[in-house]
């Protein structure tokens, strides 16, 4: 076995970072995680058992003010950055000049296309560097880009939305059997917890429950991620998010046109194919369709499709866990190649 | 007013019986309601409040055994069938016969394409009879029917998806600005009162919750309502329904292309106009999608659409209340305009 | 039928507020119902279509900024304060000075006892007037105190923990057959619109979701109502509140210990008598207990037991809907009592 | 490390059995376990991908016919019996005498008391041999019985219910410090699963949403263990149990009072040192109470206590998830004290 590594988690309060951190404290090839804040620290140390009363136990979980030194002192080699955006799109740069390696969670560097990039606002102080910066960044999906994660420096972890659509979209493109011209459309569902820990209006319980609602029409921030994945252009694609009355979890209903005649067998075996050897896509036999529960509390990606009698609208349904597969989850994987061990090592399953 | 009418239901312990039972309880026009049974009566009379504990108060609520002769006894004007399919199938034809307007909630005379209803597998045992019943009914959407309505002896009640989509739809197939042969995608997603009272495998409790699932992906037997009542060819729907993990209410995401650029009042003025003057259809404003919530409880349909920046892609948003505006709402509001009265009579929104 | 009034509810934005608005604009004996607003105004006119686009359609519903000055102009009779604690602590006085009739939805002036109102840690600027006007409120659950609630200038509508506990509890006491020293448990469980529509940490979906807590123990605000309502001591009464994963409603499971052996149908005669002529308390049968379902989105307090074999421990289980019998459905019938109407007049059930 | 052992599942497809399933197949200890069925085979071999599509990926998993001839020739040394109460009471004398080890997790051999056992109204065929089963049967929670279980033949795996208020009462008891006559109050309210996988009316997903409902009151079958356990009388002890519209997790809030005035952080240390040493219950810090949430997926019994001003009356919550500490992840626990290995060995937390 390898040396262990020493990582770090600035933001673990969260969603993703509480989920990074439960992963990463049972991880064979880690020492213990440091955790760090900027945040409402007030010059005081936190423990996250005040946030997460289960989680700590006798055991002592303090959360340190976040300062390059005390990286540096604690000999952190792996930082995941479970923050803000702009706070990861502020932070990133100057970890990597302090030779850190960095996988980031926030929707901050996915995205080579600065048109794409314009629905997150990011007023770079250094375009610059900023740039050199988002040259460098690898997306994070290891089931598409293995290589360049194994030697990445900066990680881009993919969108929760973004990993379901883009994994069930891009076997397709790459067989060249869509009729791309005739437009794909992701109706995709999520639980709340892919909406963050903040409350707001739109999180409320009494707003969620018993109802269903789309959101984001024609504007979701994922939508470029989809776009530069799958080499679709914006007028060839829909994707609508809806928000589900449940915490986690996301199935996307995806409608492709096939550009001939197929059968069903046909596709799956395309996507049996193309997963060949990974351990977190799963393909889901014919006559069978993923649903949420499933893939909820795993870190795979389901995916499943049905075919029209006429053999060319082609259903697909791809369904993760968006705490998961969709984020922290899929960030340890992201870990688990860039250190070249198992991409599963301590991803329960 | 008019003189007040005796209905009767059959069928009064199910989901939409019951609920038809709330209306017609408190209507202007009615009799108190009389209710029969054909099932588990063992020759014993039931009380309603058997089932349903908070339903009774001081007042009994009987359920007698079904019998033609007892509903003439009891000089039964209509008769609103909550039944079976089958059952419907089976005894609309002796009802007309023997004078009575009939209400059906089943899926049993809704479609006149033959090819369509072999998804009920119904085994007529007087085919031309059946027929000529079946020429007779009337589509139960009273928005778009009214005059047949009125007149009708036999309302096949619509169902609860199709009533969302056709309500959503036609209008714009009617204004001729619709790309038919690009397709028409209905992603629908409802709750579980949809699937009725009867427990089940798929209705258990833990198999529904924290979940999300796609089910008779291109075999849902209200396709060929939308079909007929849209006038769409099979080639250019596909319906796809959703099982939520909540009681009650249903949102369709409406996919369509129109065949020239429009902007987003036009369509809204465009639906506005259709639904001149009706009382249960809403038209969002721009920028305000409508809910599950916005119309739980209520018998609204709901709708509103967002266009892409191309003034070609539209998404429409539909929304309704299965067991109301999909069920049993939408079964008084067809007795309202049977008997001329105003279609919103007793209906509480 | 008497002539219409004219009310208004300060407030009509949140839960209650707009709870209450709806049962009002369909009130036969009302004029339409002004709506105000204390915040969030900066001097523009807002609608309530804003906040809930469902609520409109063509018809305007103002809300106006507030001022005693727009009340006298628009005529009003009667006002609801759907308001927080310390804004209707501090309006009320005034209002009753200028001539209008009060219902108060908050907490503001339910309690007599200035050691029970400690925990809502009012700093009145005017103690005596405050005190007063605190001796003029009439404690608002029409089914005990309905003469005075007639003759009220202000009445402080029941909490909905305190209604549903203390409707169960004071037909024992006044029976005189509790063995009060033995001490009464009140275990109630709310849904999370009782606790507003401000979001929070603790109302957030996914803390809520799939999660039971209990919360407030041994010292919520309601409490004190209980005591003062059924005259037990502080050591004779223990109500613990949880926060249930679902909108709306409560169930309340009440332990007491009788000083007598007695048969359940005694109790349920007991109970059957006190409220003889009451339209919102309906006592089960003997083998049946409330659920949550039966009063939700209903004005009724459902309330059932079940003797131990011994005769002497007694369970009683005590439902409402916290919006409606726990808040705006009380108010509305506090408000018929007020002006001599019908107690059930406008309110559906 | 100890040999593997051979254990077989009989009732993999129920949701103890399932739950029991993913647990094994990850324990260290373990070859691949056997499952077995006695219904619904005609004969056909399953797999358990037919009932659970997303848990078997390229691996067969087969389900056989049961018989006791398979069992020994798989070479099987411990059996779980994941069945129903009548199943396991008719199999476990067998079993036992071809010399297997039994963990039984249904309610058939939990009780050693006649009287309490007549609420599951067992006809036993050979009443002298099935009477020496019983008294050889060891009732399943570790951190009570870890000796007995250690040797036992039969372990009775404890019920949901019954662990998470034994746990909770048995420290109070042991140190005498309990009013026992005052009587104690277990007011627990369950998710569904607790109630298992058959579909039935009380389970109906639209019946159990956004509702609460108290049932069994006074006469649950889980009474009696407690009783057994702390040993209590039937008189001293009150247990209601409700459906709570959660899939899984368990909350109960237990009301009992002191025998002498003590302070919150005495009986903390007191429940600390009762579980010193026990990976599987944790004793939450003073301010601070369990919620389903922080249990629920975990092995967990958390435990917190909230005492009045007066010293005496002690609010008790314990919580677990039924289908783990309540069932499968204890009956693994069970089987680990029973091979002599840590008792967390192969059970996530």
């Amino acid at each position: 076995m390898s040396a262990k590594i020493q990582a770090a988690i600035l933001g673990s309060t969260g969603y993703t970072g509480f989920e990074l951190f439960r992963i990463l404290r049972k991880h064979p090839n880690m020492k213990p995680v440091k955790l760090y804040a900027r945040e409402n620290m007030e010059g005081k140390q936190q423990d996250l058992a005040d946030v997460y009363p289960h989680v700590g136990g006798e055991e002592a979980l303090p959360i340190e003010p976040f300062s390059w030194a005390k990286l540096h002192q604690a000999g952190v080699d792996l930082l995941f950055l479970a923050t803000p955006h702009e706070v990861s799109r502020e932070l990133a740069p100057d970890g990597l000049m302090r030779g850190l390696r960095i996988v980031d969670l926030s929707g901050a560097w996915r995205l080579k296309n600065a048109a794409h990039r314009k629905v997150y606002g990011f007023d770079d102080v250094d375009p610059a560097t900023t740039e050199q910066t988002q040259q460098k960044a690898v997306f994070g999906i290891p089931e598409l880009h293995e290589k360049e994660i194994a030697n990445a420096a900066l990680v881009a972890n993919a969108g929760c939305y973004a990993t379901a659509n883009i994994l069930a979209i891009v076997p397709l493109v790459k067989a060249g059997i869509l009729d791309v011209e005739h437009g794909i459309i992701c109706d995709s569902k999520s639980g709340v917890s892919g909406a963050g820990k903040q409350p707001t209006p739109k999180t409320h319980f009494v707003e969620v429950a018993d109802n269903l609602s789309a959101y984001s029409v024609f504007h979701h921030r994922h939508t470029g991620e989809i776009l530069e994945q799958t080499g679709l252009k914006s007028s060839q694609l829909i994707f609508t998010p809806h928000l589900l009355p449940i915490p986690r979890g996301i199935l996307s209903t995806i409608y492709v046109r096939l550009n001939k005649k197929m059968d069903n067998s046909e596709i799956l075996k395309l996507y049996r194919e193309f997963y060949t050897g990974r351990k977190f896509v799963r393909i889901f036999p014919a006559g069978k369709l993923p649903q949420i529960q499933y893939s909820s509390m795993t870190n795979y990606c389901d995916i499943g499709c049905t075919l029209a009698e006429d053999g060319k609208r082609l259903i697909v349904v791809s369904c993760l866990d968006n705490l998961l597969k969709g984020a922290s989850g899929q960030a340890a994987q992201n870990m688990n190649v860039m250190y070249g061990w198992d991409e599963a090592a301590g991803i329960a399953s």
